[in-house]
């Protein structure tokens, strides 16, 4: 802030050290959070005596052109705008003279900044929260949609069990679910309001900060004013679940680009969500959803710079905290843009369901067939290395499980008996699973109940 | 798991795959868990009718015998034990012989190994939140100790504005306290059940699984099998505010070293918590401090790792997730240990408040010379210039600022008179910043009623 | 280290802090180059004329024996000895009585440790390069092996264009020869000694430092001495290395993962290197593959916290320094792991070359036949366009893009004539890429020698 | 990129998707290398005999046009452009018309992409080292200009042993000569061309791609289409070294703060490299450095991010590689202003040796005092025991070291004689650590040839 302190220091800063200081850029983004701020400050001002009415209208008459005027982008910077507290203070100067002067009483840059940062992710943080909700929407409609359909249960990328679709789109819907609530958690504390700090010790004004804060859209005012003006808990916390929200992501769309392949082929994605090749005319590549998985890794280095950034700072306040900003406005604006893709690619695709009946093979019943040993008192372990037996003999024979002779199957264990063929009915496969949380149809129906009540909550 | 695909697979692993693949010297720390998560299983099956009243019986002697002997450390494990799961039923089975072979029905090794994790961190996760609380607890008795002393308040490691010693104290308790409560939602999130999820599809007999939540001690069970057994948000998540607690930490840590220095002089670390040099024996070392500084960085590492092992995942299953235990376990143990050195040694150090006083310069109260002026109606901005022009002046003079000539003031601003001495009194800059969160001794004395009734409730 | 300081503290340590600032657990590893620096140090200590040589010899002689002990593990740890250091000349005292009271002379822990560890890399650098040499000879006897099979290149996961197989196995030999050559040159920057640098001012003895860093095989001694005893670039660099290994690592491992899939079935996995399931009999999981994708992902987060706890540190040595080790440590192991089971997957997987073929679909010659049409004159763009609409009309059609007619080409574009059909050749879509690096057999043959060549060197 | 798959895929992307897709705000920076890459690729296509010498003439001299166009930001950006790549061939096709269309000839944008960003970056290693070897000049210039000035030396932050300034800076020097060594081999990996290799399996035309290497002053040409267009090591790579130089300016600008505040006084910063705070203005606040500090936090987040992107990702071009530039743009800027200003800083910055002195109090001789007690023969256990007692002694007498009386010294140990006052003489102190590396004025001196040599070679 190149003349703030014209009082104390000789000479103008270098050029690199005033590119490397000069937060302007990127702070102005927060312009209407600035001014709306130093509005609610002139009137905690004027209740303190400090300020009288007149001054605290012709600064909020002149506070309200200035955003007007950010907002319509015909505001002039100058150069000697260091950040967008600077330049909205020295543009109060111009409209209203002397009044201006009087605003940044009893206040500092520490407590002004933490303010205005934490207001604007109050809001990302609402914004996200809609959009993590709208994806959750999206697969709840899934689940509706798509209802019906089977496909192989994965694990080890290797087809382990037949599950629901309808299921496996709802397993995102929970994971989602968690980063809605850590959001909502964090946003509580986002919404405790440094202003009234001063620079570290207090304001020596006699603020009422509870009142300012509620003004101003937070819950409470900040507790310790040393702590208020070094946390940027809500910084590190925001970028955290962002990260995570990008990693529920990144493991959604790696299925779907797995699921996309000519190999799997079980759903397609429709044209507003695909790329082609400059090289290859025939393909139609999932470049969104990689760009989604992506991303996920960049979310993760946002958090671990921010991360590292505070880590052994001493307390108060430190120039390094001014690094906060970066970070988080772009892990909003990625998930801003990650997010409603997510939503749309799922709303539009379309599944192939018999590509995945194709891939639900006899092997994927072995637990069943282990099962139905079970149900006849014999030892899991010992039904279990039965099944796995018949699965071996099957592929010696080279014939499908479900196909090959009782005869087979019996010179395996006893226990396996004419009965044999309902274990191989892929229903009963699902129907049994029916405790809560299963794939069961009735129990998919519970749980879309569920997810369908959180969402209108 | 050497034995239990020996119905399928051929030949044994290779011994180098077989040490990546084996997990047993991690696991074994959930044996509790383990035994006691598959003592509530056998009753579940119980109650669906799978097994027998003594069978039950049986497994349940088995296991709580197995219990012991772990706990003892007496238990034999076998070169084929592959991880805790599989050596607990080993020796059930050669405890107890054919219904060991029956306790794994219905159940995989993906929802058990989640399940005894998940009990293990909600245990890790109170005996944490019990460890942060010490330490809050020891900075309100700090607060307490060293009432009235008086320290500069640093920015940018700059010499500000004079605090109360007790004001900084409490402003690491906020930091904590925000730990504390992300770590009790944190723990609302790891109390949800997976067993019962089976291998990823749910289980196929009636257990209830909200009945055998409970009796874990969880507070419900998983909304969907698949996401049960694919989730590990709980382990990023207490990674996160492991690490985060750690950066608070590291932040007092850093300021502590500092004012242990020759230089600031302010305290002196008791020997116990003080190390000695090998070369220089005058030296008393902050060790303990710069090694709570690093752990906040292998923090900040063992976080970054498990997003990047969960980043692009598929779902359901995949084996990666193993990789989720070994920087729990750390991040818990680094916890536990720098958490109660923090505690003890704030309990025991020594405070120069003489030192403290001595860098008190007048410079520091710049700001209240300014708001003198501004008491006056001067607009604060006047009043910051004129303020910064009689910091130069008395530099320049070479006179300490409270002893700078009248004369010299009046020439910098008309507006300061002979009243000017009572801007120098220390007293009167504290007790102005009486605003909620203040320095003011009147405003820490609130503060430190409203730390203390959060350790009491 | 508990008695070393007994001349100016009073008191031990706390019990927590004892074990926050114990080493021993984790530099007990470096043993072998305590004593063996020991030895070194000795001896130039003699040449410095501060030991006599009945003094060094009977050091020596303490030293090879306490070497002795600790290789056999029948050395005996005391309660009191804190790192590796203090307990090989506690027991030195025993063994040696007065003159092991000596050997510390001029030396200090700092430059001591500094040494040890460097001294360690070295070896495991030596090792680490032996281990990914292997996997690249593996991986060009695959190359050999597989010469004729060709497989669909994929790009975004999606089937692209023909590619002999032998020509993938090499792609991943490069990334390989990136990390032996960074290795080679991390270890050239290991081999620089800071013994003789004492705390951090120098040595007040005239040591030799060149003649003793060419002792125990560095290349030459640091050339200052503040520097060599807070340098810990060593350490961060490897971990890079280590971490980037491990994400070429992951990058095979997870193609091979897609490979032995049901879908892709274009290879099986030998038992040695295949783990089955505890539920589902019939499933072959990739395990091992995942934990060598996991762990590249554990790699990043110990180089992350390496990174962390160094940044912001103030010169020259403070203890944050200790935590190099642990994450040294756990890169070398986890490569020393991984690296020879890839090998070993690689020399056994089965592939199977049917299912390759049966995935080359037409539409990977899409490029070919714009191609065609650029051999004819026609711009690229134009001929990229046509070859695509081809492609649109035989999907519409539903017919092979090599059986659909002439006649729907020819309204497509007039280019398209009776020599059409050579542009679906597989072969001449491989050969005629032979531009150096390209699939034509001739190329990959040049590229396989230039491998050999790199191996044999 | 919209127009160029228009031939297969119908309707435009979804708004958002196209603006998470879209590349051109980021990779626009690339465009004079793609200009450059393009016209050396038209003269190779030529030399393949593909495009005729007029068509390449007509398409070098439009290239030329566009870059120059773009270079003077006059280049009007359509909305269809989706990247730098596509931006330049569309407004080729408006300036030549049909031989445009041709110039993508057996070139994809994986090949291209891979290329432009290669040689962007060899110029901005170029520019880095260049910048580091700057910062190394103004650390010499303050050797030479701060010889003789001698200062505490620390060591847990705590004053350990009195070196000379110069040595303190040198110390610095050498950490940097690391990373401008690992730069350079970089570099050498950085400078290996792609172009070439097509989408992954190489190009249909006879091209040589070793003279098109060397025409674009890359060394060699990639030797494996499929690792040349996944490969991303070098942007990994950069970002390591980017970090851990980061990390080297971060413990530089951490001591300088220590060393600047009121409590050290060792040095002040100049007023171009300082800043002022809005509410105390006596305030001279080491900002610049404290951002140096914070940055570095931020490149270690940077690596971490790119790294994560890659982990996992099955060969050979994905989409998630385009998240390799943003990275790789910011590491570069953030050093590009952090390396100037911290040249700048050391250039303009003033010592105060009479506060540096005064902070050498007699405890930093205490070794010397170990020292004396060997020099009579004594065990340096024994005698490093002795001192430590002498120094306690002192500090219960309240009694500088060297002015304690003899007595006291003999009580603790008879080889404490009259001699001894020698032991207390600074200049004795440092000319005895002579040895290589060491604080000694001739040693340092021998240092700061070599690093001269080094600055001029």
């Amino acid at each position: 802030m190149k003349q703030l302190w014209t009082g104390r220091l000789e000479g103008g800063l270098d050029a690199k050290a005033d590119a490397l200081n000069a937060s302007l850029p990127i702070d102005r983004r927060l312009f209407a959070q600035d001014v709306h701020g130093s509005i609610a400050w002139a009137h905690a001002l004027q209740r303190a005596g400090v300020l009288t009415e007149k001054e605290t209208r012709q600064i909020g008459t002149g506070l309200e052109q200035i955003g007007n005027e950010l907002a319509a982008e015909t505001f002039a910077f100058a150069p000697t705008d260091e950040d967008i507290h600077t330049a909205v203070e020295r543009r109060l100067g111009e409209l209203i003279g002397e009044p201006a002067g009087k605003l940044h009483t009893g206040r500092s840059r520490n407590d002004q900044v933490a303010t205005d940062f934490r207001m604007w992710l109050m809001e990302a943080e609402d914004r996200l929260h809609a959009d993590i909700r709208k994806v959750q929407q999206a697969l709840v409609s899934r689940a509706e949609r798509d209802s019906g359909a089977v496909m192989p249960g994965y694990t080890h990328t290797q087809r382990a069990q037949p599950v629901l679709l309808s299921h496996w789109w709802l397993a995102h819907f929970w994971a989602l679910e968690r980063d809605a609530a850590r959001l909502r958690e964090a946003r509580d504390r986002t919404a405790i309001c440094p202003l009234g700090s001063g620079a570290l010790a207090g304001t020596a004004f006699p603020v009422d900060r509870e009142a300012l804060a509620l003004d101003l859209g937070f819950s409470t005012a900040a507790p310790n004013s040393i702590d208020a003006v070094s946390d940027r808990d809500f910084a590190a916390e925001f970028l955290f679940l962002a990260a995570l929200t990008g990693v529920h992501c990144s493991r959604l769309a790696d299925s779907l680009i797995l699921f996309s392949t000519a190999e799997f082929g079980f759903l397609e994605l429709d044209d507003a969500y695909a790329t082609g090749s400059s090289l290859m005319p025939q393909k139609k590549n999932p470049d969104l959803l990689e760009l989604a998985r992506a991303k996920s890794g960049r979310l993760i280095g946002l958090l671990t710079g921010m991360l590292a950034v505070l880590k052994g700072l001493p307390s108060a306040y430190d120039k390094d905290l001014q690094e906060d900003k970066l970070p988080v406005f772009e892990a909003a604006d990625i998930l801003a843009t990650v997010l409603p893709v997510m939503g749309g690619m799922l709303d539009t695709l379309v599944i192939n369901s018999e590509r995945m009946n194709a891939a639900l093979d006899d092997g994927m019943l072995a637990t069943d067939l282990a099962d139905y040993l079970v149900g006849k008192g014999i030892p899991f372990r010992q039904a279990h290395a039965a099944a796995g037996k018949a699965v071996r003999r099957s592929i010696e024979l080279g014939v499908r499980l479900s196909r090959m002779d009782l005869k087979e199957f019996s010179a395996i264990h006893p226990g396996f008996e004419k009965d044999l063929a309902d274990a191989f009915r892929l229903e009963s496969a699902l129907s049994r699973r029916s405790a809560k949380g299963g794939t069961a149809p009735e129990a998919v129906k519970v749980q879309l109940e569920q997810a369908k009540r959180i969402l209108r909550s």
